[in-house]
C-alpha cells in the first residue's frame, strides 16, 4: 500500500510525535511504500506572520524524522514546498470544494477557538484542507496515518477523488485513514502536549532535563499525599508509562503500587525514567549525529524522488482537465 | 514599464475582444515590456465542470492575439498553465488574504448574480483575486491594462504586495491600473457581449456571417419608422462607428443623419461594414494562416520566457519566507 504522512515544522519535534506517529511512521515503512514528508506550506497557514525560524525548523523536523528511526533508504523523506506540484494539484483541486463545505469542517472551528491568539481569517487557511488532499492524492496515497481528529480531512480528500474522478474521469484513489492504535501521549502538565504550552520533552532533550521535567510532572491531583491511593487513569505519567513501559510486570507494579499506595510517585517515576532512557537515548545520539548538510541530502534526495511521482501524477491530471501543457 | 494582461479561454475571441484590450496591448508592445496569457486556470473558476474544449480554447485565444497584433518577438506571450510558479505564488499569497476581504470585493457577488446559472461556490471561485495577483506580481508588473470593473483585483493585488513586503521583506512592486480609453463595445442586441448571449462576431468570422449579422444588428429601438430621427447614444451600431470608423468626417455624417432621419440605418451599417472589412479582413486572413502547431509553437517559447522570470521571482520569494528549498 502507498501511505502518506506529514508534520508541520513549528519546532522540535517532541516524545508526543515519536509516541503518536513516529513509531508508527517506522513500522509502516517495513511493511508499506511510505511518503514522509516536512508540511512547510502548510506552517504559513498559521505561522505567516513569523517565518523567521520555519527553515531552521524544517531541518529540525527531517532530523526527528530520521533519528525516531525513518530511513530515507525504505521511505520517501521529502519537503512539501519542493515539490511544486502541490501547489498545482491544490489549486486544481480548490475548484471542486465549496467554500461552505470547507467552513462546516470541524478542525476549522477548532483551531480558531484553541489557538485564537493567532490570525486564522486567510483563505489559505480555509484551504488547508484542500492543500491536505493535494499532499496525499498527488501520490496516489491509499492510506494515511492520521490521528482521529484528521479524519474529516481524509474524507474531505475522498470526496475530492470522487468529484474529480466524476468530472475528468478515473484518475484518483480513495484513501483510508490509518488510526493510530496508541492513544495521545499527555504534556508535562496534563494538558494537550504543545510547544505553546510549554510543556514538552524535545526529541533530543538532554537527559539530565528529561529527568528533571519528568520529576516534576503533574500526577493524579487527587493523590496529594504518599499514602492516598493514586488512580493511573487520571495520572499523566501512567500514560508515559504506556508508551515507554514495555514489561506487564512493571505495568502491573505500576497500576498495583499507585492504587494501593504502596509505591510513592518519585518511585514510579524512577522506573519510567529508566524505561525512557533505554528509548530516548538512542535516539537523541542519532539526532545528535546528523549535520544539517547530511539532513540537507537527506531532504534532496527525496525531494527529487517525490518530485518524480508527483509529476507522473499532474501528466494525468492535466490531460484529464484538458489544460494544453 | 513591465505590463501583463491576460484573457480566459472559455471561447474564440470575438471584436469585443479587440476592441477592449487587444488593440490595447498591440499599442502597449510598442513601448513596454509586455506579458500576455491566456488564463486557463482562471477559466476552472467558473468551468471547472465542463473542460472538453479547455484545450482548444486556449490555441484559439492564443490564435486571436496574434492574428489581432500582439508580436510573439516583441511580448511575451505564454499559457498560465504552463508557468506552474503561478500556482506556487498563489498558494503563498493565499496566507496573506482574509476569507472576508474577498467576500467583499464587488466581483465576487457580481458575476455571482451574473451567472447564476453555474455553480460559483468554490474556493477557488473565491479566491481567484489572489490568483490574479500572483499572476501580476510574479513578472514584477507595474501596469496592468484592465477594464473599470478589475480595478478593484488591482488594488487587492497591491495590498498583498504591501502584506508581502510588510513580512518578508520588499520584493514587491505595487501595480496601477492602466485603464483603457475605449468604451466597451456592445453586443449585436445591444447588452454586454458575450459568448453566452450569442450576440457576438468572433475575430475570424467569415465575411458573410459579419455583414448578415450587423445588417439585422439592432439600432435606436424608438426610430422605428425610416423617417423617425435616431439617437446615436441610444443605438449599438454608433458604438461600433466609434469602435470602426475612423474618419471624423463620416462620424459626422453618421450622427447627423441619424438624428435629422436623413439617412437610414441601412445605409449607415453599410458605411460601417466598409470600415470594419478594413480592419477585419486582414486579422481573419492572419487568424486563418496558422495552424494549431504554429500557435503551439508560440505558446511553448513564450511559456519558456516567462518561466525564467516566473522562477526569478519565486527565488526571492522563497528566500523571503524561509522555505528550505
Amino acid at each position: 500500500m502507498r501511505i502518506l504522512s506529514g508534520m508541520r515544522p513549528t519546532g522540535k519535534l517532541h516524545v508526543g510525535n515519536l509516541v503518536g506517529a513516529l513509531n508508527n511512521w517506522v513500522k509502516l515503512q517495513e511493511e508499506h511504500e511510505c511518503f514522509y514528508f516536512v508540511a512547510d506550506w502548510h506552517a504559513l497557514t498559521t505561522g505567516y506572520d513569523d517565518t523567521k525560524k520555519l527553515r531552521s525548523n524544517t531541518i529540525e523536523v527531517i532530523k526527528g524524522f530520521v533519528a525516531s528511526g525513518v530511513d530515507p533508504e525504505k521511505s520517501v523523506v521529502f519537503v512539501q514546498s519542493a515539490v511544486k506540484q502541490h501547489a498545482e494539484l491544490h489549486l486544481i483541486f480548490s475548484m471542486l470544494v465549496s467554500v461552505g463545505r470547507l467552513e462546516r469542517i470541524p478542525t476549522y472551528k477548532e483551531i480558531k477557538e484553541e489557538m485564537n491568539y493567532k490570525d486564522l481569517s486567510s483563505v489559505g487557511f480555509l484551504a488547508y484542507p484542500v492543500l491536505q488532499a493535494a499532499d496525499i492524492l498527488i501520490y496516489m496515497a491509499e492510506g494515511v496515518p492520521v490521528g482521529e481528529d484528521q479524519v474529516c480531512h481524509v474524507e474531505l480528500t475522498r470526496e475530492i477523488a470522487r468529484r474529480f474522478n466524476y468530472y475528468y474521469g478515473e484518475v484518483f484513489p480513495e484513501p483510508q485513514p490509518i488510526l493510530s492504535e496508541v492513544p495521545r501521549l499527555p504534556g508535562l502538565d496534563g494538558r494537550k502536549m504543545s510547544k505553546s504550552y510549554n510543556n514538552i520533552l524535545e526529541l533530543d532533550e538532554p537527559w539530565e532535563s528529561v529527568e528533571k521535567k519528568v520529576l516534576k510532572m503533574v500526577t493524579d491531583p487527587a493523590r496529594k499525599r504518599r499514602t492516598d491511593p493514586g488512580d493511573p487513569n487520571n495520572c499523566p505519567a501512567w500514560g508515559y508509562h504506556k508508551a515507554f513501559t514495555t514489561s506487564q510486570d512493571e505495568l502491573n507494579w505500576v497500576i498495583e503500587g499507585c492504587k494501593t499506595a504502596k509505591i510513592g510517585c518519585v518511585e514510579c517515576k524512577r522506573k519510567l525514567l529508566e524505561n525512557m532512557k533505554r528509548v530516548l537515548d538512542p535516539i537523541r545520539e542519532k539526532y545528535n549525529s546528523f549535520t544539517d548538510n547530511d539532513i540537507m541530502d537527506i531532504a534532496i534526495e527525496g525531494s527529487r524522488k517525490a518530485r518524480e511521482v508527483a509529476e507522473e501524477t499532474m501528466e494525468k491530471v492535466r490531460k484529464a482537465v484538458n489544460l494544453l501543457f
